[in-house]
């Protein structure tokens, strides 16, 4: 997950509209890939130069580009020209810490997402900056990692199933933003899962490392809390936007993601209230075993503090100790003590302490 | 209650509109029964088939279709055909984990709500999806589980008692929807009368387990609260609709229904601050008795350790010990110690540690 | 205080505006008084029949009915009957649990309001449900428990002292409201003492008790908040309202009366507030007197260990011990002890453990 | 500060509009003083008869009466019908408890607010209720206390600088009310200062003063609060009224007030979020110590309990212990005892418990 | 950072409009400093008296004055003047305490901001007033301390690149405002960087420097919380505004810096949720030592205190005690208390207690 104090690399007081790279460091070669399709027909993907990746003249159906990488800020600043996108849209595009949001421009929309999934190798939740542009008869997709998330998409633009071929590029860019969202599920059932373990380990065996436990999913909802609260946004101004380039039909359908996100929204504010209970849960174990801890001290201390004042009594060596002479001294002492430490028993069992 | 993390079964990415059960799986036959009543007539329930499951072709009355299980996607789909469904709403009805919500179509409603009642099984509280779909003349009302919680309502169809048999589909889906938010209270008042029994508890008695009913109480409210706080918006938006499907006579009911809900709402909120008042005071009584533990020990150890010091200085045996030869010297040792418990006592007493 | 969990007898699904009376079972017969007064003439309150209990041909003056328990639903049919009352708002008239609201029909309103008092038996609040009636020319107050609340407004009335023998029903309603809500002052004043008296006793002397006496008053609290809340919507939404049965003189009176309840709102956080710190400072209170007991424990305990060890030392049987030998053996081991405990202080006192 | 409970004596259900003082109570008695003054012309303040108070005929400036004292109702009452205000004004003038807030009637404004100062006597926080009547050209100042807070307004007339001698009685309103939330600055400069020496306190030397001096500030910073919210209410309607009596101009100023009573607030909370630090900082502090203490005790209990076990295992008279008979054995106990001391010693400083 | 209960010098009551400092004093001259360009010209920066710092006649380009210093009151009052300032603009640029805002007057538009550095001499957080006046064709900015975090801009200005050569003063404003925003990400960096060393320390070593440190931060998240969510006003502000002054291709721009504020809110508030996180495991971490410190003493208490016992009894000086004088009493006293030793000590291990 995208740390907090993420490094902005732009310098304070750069020019707004500078395209500026600002998350980790790569080489990897930026490849953008196309596929173009219309009711009646379907382009399988292929591999074209930033040069290639401009609007087409008179578009019958939907182009959509895969751009997958926003660290090479000189194919950004290509598609930029050729699409004729604002600055500061480019800019947003390439800086990965950029929130998720929907501007509207002249002939075109810029949506910026937040995809989250886990990253294998560190099993920690990756936050993964996703951009779509899209207008009259495109669509660029900006992918910070190259992933195949979206091949269902793909498959079913293949197929000609459901009604995403005969549809245009805004219903192709609710059903990337649907995709993206129901990984948010994915993530939530995992961490579901790790919060009804921790439920069962904070009663049976609180560790210190239950504690971090907690601690880290608490972390985890935060930072999904942060991607997700906005997305519902984004998706609600789709659907109250009046522009032409938002059909009512797909409006339907972001009704439906807009449930979905809200879905999420109230998931996570769920899971916190319970991470927070399990918190409160896990704070009361600890004290009720020390007091369990306690409660064996003072039991035995209570008794054998009396009992080793009273030995220690004839350990005296006065002269004069007329007990320390009788027969059955010995055995009385034993009598005693053996006795006080019933009564002394008896007094704690009454009062609970056992 | 349904469980946070609940699978969805849907892989990520798939169409939207696919219509997908996601409840725990089910080989039970899913029956559809119908009930046709007008102001003068009323036919007993009967079984039909899921393709007979459509609309009247001149309705004069009411045909209300009861669906009893939504595993059986193919039923589901038979049946949205008959009746025009869109496909999202034919996904959402098989989607058990579907938040309430209302959605307004040309000719028909959908809603979506969550039933609770209490499992007998494992006595705990069960969250069941309840769609309906209304339109001019006809009910569609689907069940994940077959149930008989409808059975009153039937009743007063049967009798012709009250306005149910002049209304129309619209009165019919209050009446519904009414009797899900009557069985809150049930469920309330059930889990008032657990706070009552625990805040006893947490004075009297305090253990481990009541630390785990508390938190189990506080889920289930959570959980609550996640199901009513949507089915306010439900009745408020169907409240505030302007389709002639919803009548101005049917909106006096529906404000008395919203009335509920909130009072539902407000009772769940007042249970939240009272178990969390509960939780306060668990700890505080753990935190009490540990210290009237500790306060035993202290007022113990203080009296004996000294006294064991003493016995422990007439235990050495160096040759030159005057007292050990006084005649009187037991005695006094005792004499003192005696009068050096009782000066003991009397401090603890006056800083009141006793 | 009604319990949070109060038992609704009406079945789930039962037909709504069925007319069920859900308090606690009460034999006591109820009685219908009323008072017909205009600017120039006052008739002293008068039982009458509840078929008599109907709307005054031409109303010159205001007929006020009193209406002392809900309890018998027959007499309250009769009366909605002659008012020509929706079936729901005899429902909750009769409902005791029914939260504070105002609902307007053609050509009347009704508001539903809690009114608060002592109960002297158990020296609890009491919750009472009391529902108001008006509409031109007359107002209908029901109570739950017959009480002389109401007498001063009886007073004002006969003495035609002030504006409301002049003014009509609305006036009449706005002065019950104001007498119910003024009700809330005493009531917190009585709680406010509480909390002072609490404030000093969690200083001075926290015991188990004072923690319960401190979540008693927040559940007071609670269930005040919970009463007042709906109060202040309901007499703004008196005050938004058009219809001319509300007058503009009498929006000014409901304006000082909105007023008023805002502050009882305020009272009621700042006292929630209050109370809570005051259970910070119990447990604080609670966690300090523990410290100093330890703190007594470690000091006695830290310097009795070691001597008694030193004790023990000497009181060993080895046959070659030198030091039990010495002529100064003995007074060297006390001063060297001695020492030890003035050392072993000043560190203590230097450390501010005493 | 006002209490909480603030006993209101005018009994429940007493007529509204009844002028009934609620203060402490008082003999003092009231003076009613009065400047003229216009752009050319100033008299100094005279004293004038009740019977004077009352508006001039053809104001061609401003009559501001200053009235000091609320606990004389019926020199209210005399005012009130001099200038024809509404019986609830003098009615809430004379109530010291009334929350601040702003009533527009026909030809003038009511505008009620606290003052809050210190009491030299009591050193304490004291609020004093203030309230202020503005029509055209004249400005009735109640104050519950006589003082000479308004002084510098009163030689900023005199001496005929800035705006106000030539502004009308909005702008004087403006003035008064600025002194008074200008005070609220003096107050919390007070309270940051008394925060800052519980920051320090509180981890150099916490003591059970130390909490409650927390907690005596934190009940000061909720009155503040609950005096000062209403008061940006009460300015942001000023602002926004659109009646003649407040002119453009001096709505540029109560944008200023405005502005400052944001601060006040603002300044509350953060403060607030202070006090709440302080209290965690102090909670952890008792607990650290705490903490400190019980390590010493461990230690030094976990080293001598073993030895004095070994003392007392040499104490024992059996007949047959051959080490009481070895040359060395005293010494080789010395050197086994002084080597199990350095050894725990070392255990316990790798456990980081020293 | 501003201390909470920075002194405010002027007094209370004093005529609204005077231009008091009210931040520390200072001896240091005022510069002021001119840069004119348009978009074909550029005049380097020179310094020029305040005389001179007035609205060029007929401005073809921005005239843009930078004021190193606001406690000259003089020269304040001398610019305020020339380009006639409200006086309530010029008590607000003195007060270093005004909150962010924006004011819009005739001709002008004040905005009020604060600017967070480090401070290198003490490593905190320094909040500065920033003050900018703009209208058409000039910009004045107002510095508390002179600085040269605007450096970029006057290059960007000098090269000629960007848009800021040939956009008018609004954008030169937005150009300020977003450096100033911008400085914000890198304290925000600075403070994530040490609640990440925090969240390591808390649980690898936590020490009463831990805490203080903690409260630190928070403290600083609170001012910086204080200092952001009133500048997201102003920039919502300046979109919103319809005057002339923002041109439409600015408020792009601005929608842009709106982003980033919500940016840094977004960021503080989740900053406060981890050190909150941070606090709650540092309490946890210290209880659990405290704790695992109270495991040792209970277990070496617990098999140490019956051992010393039996050692005692064997230490009285009966006469008559047989054990005393068998052959193996000693051998099987000692194995008697190993045997026991090894029970205890098997008991605690079930118990989990080690």
């Amino acid at each position: 997950m995208t740390a907090v104090s993420k490094r902005r690399k732009k310098p304070a007081g750069a020019s707004p509209g500078s395209v500026v790279y600002v998350g980790a460091e790569k080489t990897t070669p930026v490849t953008v890939s196309c596929i173009q399709y219309s009711a009646d027909r379907y382009e399988a993907p292929r591999i074209v130069s930033p040069k290639e990746c401009r609007p087409v003249p008179s578009p019958s159906g939907v182009a959509w580009y895969t751009i997958d990488g926003v660290h090479d800020v000189e194919i950004l600043k290509t598609i930029g020209e050729n699409f004729g996108l604002h600055p500061l849209v480019v800019e947003d595009i390439s800086n990965t810490t950029q929130r998720p949001k929907l501007e509207g421009f002249d002939g075109y929309y810029f949506l910026a997402t937040k995809m989250i999934t886990y990253d294998p190798r560190s099993s920690k939740l990756k936050s993964e900056h996703v951009s779509v542009v899209f207008g009259q008869g495109f669509v660029l997709l900006f992918l910070q990692d190259p992933g195949d998330l979206f091949a269902p998409i793909r498959n079913r633009l293949e197929a000609g199933k459901g009604k995403i071929r005969e549809s245009g590029s805004d219903y192709l860019t609710y059903a990337l933003v649907d995709a993206i969202v129901d990984y948010y599920f994915h993530v939530l059932e995992d961490i579901g899962d790790r919060i009804e373990q921790l439920e069962d380990e904070v009663v049976s065996q609180p560790t210190a490392r239950t504690l971090r436990t907690i601690h880290h999913v608490k972390r985890e909802l935060i930072s999904l809390r942060r991607s997700i609260w906005p997305m519902r946004e984004v998706v609600n101004a789709m659907i109250r936007d009046e522009s032409p380039l938002i059909s009512k039909g797909v409006k339907i359908f972001l009704r439906d993601l807009y449930d979905h996100t809200v879905h999420v929204i109230d998931s996570v504010e769920t899971m916190r209230d319970l991470i927070t209970g399990t918190l409160d849960i896990y704070l009361s174990s600890v004290s009720n075993r020390l007091n369990e801890v306690m409660k064996v001290l003072t039991v035995m201390s209570s008794i054998f503090i009396p009992l080793t004042f009273i030995v220690g009594v004839y350990g005296m060596n006065f002269q004069y100790m007329p007990e320390l002479t009788w027969r059955w001294g010995y055995p009385a002492v034993w009598l005693f003590m053996i006795a006080l430490s019933f009564v002394l028993l008896a007094l704690f069992k009454r009062k609970k302490w056992m």
